[in-house]
């Protein structure tokens, strides 16, 4: 029996909240197998495009005079971490039901500590919302002065920054669901970014990458191991060229020296074999791996081991 | 030292996040002031015109096709919940950090189990969202098919159906945590409203009343008070007439008959004598109290106690 911290991606979440129910319902089944085999299981998941549509979709209601004000990017993430975080737990809880395994799911709003001279708050490079053409991204640069920059091929999206996780405000609380067995849902869209100033806490306009906050998470409970789940099955060097080959394990060295080489794309891979990377100098097994194939990862039949 | 629920009034959160957030604070130190005192505190707040505002503006950015669908009520309550309990939670944890009490705060998304064959859902009745004139109200009837009525004289507003609570799904988390010494901020706008279909929870477009979630909540976790907030220091019979008289106390009898002589006001003070009966005929002690005199109302110094 391990205490396992998995990282979901937001991208893997659908752009409405039919398909993201849907989907989350799948997902569920795969979670439900790890917490059957009798692993302490805790979810981390991005938010990348559902923090976008909640900040996009309240500006402009409040542009058009339909409600009051617009929403400040913090309290649109905490809106996420309950968005994602109900149809993740109602999901879970629905499929223990169905298996009889007598558990529950619960969803924590977390805060997650950034440093405020974090120099990420100099350079947006964290893209979220959904997609648009160019004639439409010039658009909403011209109207709300957002940052927009061309994603990987896939059309232009909202960048904006995205500093280190530090600290998780809500660590204590979330240690004491694990020990009383619950499945936890937490560091939502990486948590609520907010700095600390004589004191208090303030939330900040940025995203923290979610593979950053779940190694600092998986740490800060002691996680047995770490899973950032991806599209494929395994890491790859060489990546769509004739020359690729998946990697069963890496050690720290051998990551560096990859990343050195270029191999893994900012913004998909190459985080999360950084965040990886973070957990396993902390003495932790961190897999990369695909959410179908996520317990025979932990078996070690499938996946991507990044150990010290 | 009691285990007192503290029921918050959405009205009182204002009508914007700056509004929400500075509202807060304040509402912290009295918060606090409790926690001082020793007691374990969980934290109900209603939802009215948050979740109005979510599901206004979410459905008028999918109709200009800013982003690609509305919200379900279902989610727009859970995503009220993560901007309320963000609000509340860090609040709590600033004045809890000036004052050097080594206590934290934490919200669970909750959901709140009702009937499916509850007769509310054929006749809404919840107030919720702002308040429109009667020419706006027309429109939005026209455009969304919402049901709008007025309210109190305040102006129209939507209204939803208001389905009774019968569980707290998520009850042995937020015991778990009250156990650990957490703050804990849960039912949020009277919880997410799912019904049970072979075994499993699904959303319902509704809103639970958060009065009576609290007094549900209050019995679950078998709390020693539960002390329902509004506006004026103690419920009155013959409110705002001559012979107007504040009541220090009642039992469940006499509250009885001061509801059947019309002395409370549907959708104001009549749902929070009516949940406080509720709980107090468990046992308990309810108490009606204003913020500002929540600490003076558990020493039996102000508000209107409710007892068997």
């Amino acid at each position: 029996m391990s205490k396992i911290v998995i990282a979901l991606g937001g991208n893997a979440l659908g752009n409405t909240p039919e398909e993201q129910l849907q989907l989350v319902t799948e997902t569920a089944k795969s979670i439900v197998d790890l917490v059957e085999a009798g692993n302490d299981v805790v979810i981390a998941h991005g938010n990348g495009p559902q923090v976008g549509m909640i900040n996009l979709g309240m500006s402009t209601a409040a542009e058009a005079g339909a409600i009051k004000a617009a929403m400040p990017f913090p309290e649109c993430g905490a809106m996420s971490q309950g968005y994602i975080g109900y149809h993740l737990q109602n999901s879970i809880q629905n499929e223990l039901a169905a298996r009889k395994i007598n558990k529950s799911a619960v969803t924590v709003v977390t805060q997650v500590l950034v440093d405020e001279n974090d120099p990420a708050f100099k350079h947006p490079t964290k893209p979220i919302g959904a997609f648009y053409t160019k004639e439409q991204a010039d658009k909403i640069v011209a109207e709300k002065g957002y940052t927009m920059v061309e994603d990987a091929g896939r059309g232009y999206r909202q960048v904006v920054p995205s500093p280190k996780p530090v600290d998780v405000v809500e660590k204590d609380a979330v240690q004491s669901l694990i020990d009383a067995g619950q499945i936890v849902i937490t560091v939502g869209g990486g948590g609520i970014p907010v700095i600390k100033k004589d004191g208090k806490l303030y939330g900040v306009p940025s995203v923290i990458d979610k593979d950053f906050a779940s190694a600092k998470l998986a740490e800060l409970v002691h996680a047995d191991m770490l899973i950032i789940l991806t599209a494929v099955d395994r890491v790859a060097i060489n990546f769509g060229k004739p020359n690729q080959q998946l990697l069963e394990s890496m050690n720290l060295e051998e990551a560096q020296k990859y990343i050195d080489e270029g191999h893994f794309a900012p913004g998909s891979m190459l985080p999360k074999v950084q965040a990886a990377m973070g957990f396993a100098a902390t003495g932790g097994k961190a897999i990369i791996a695909s959410l179908e194939n996520a317990g025979k990862a932990c078996k070690g039949e499938s996946g991507t081991v990044i150990v010290k």
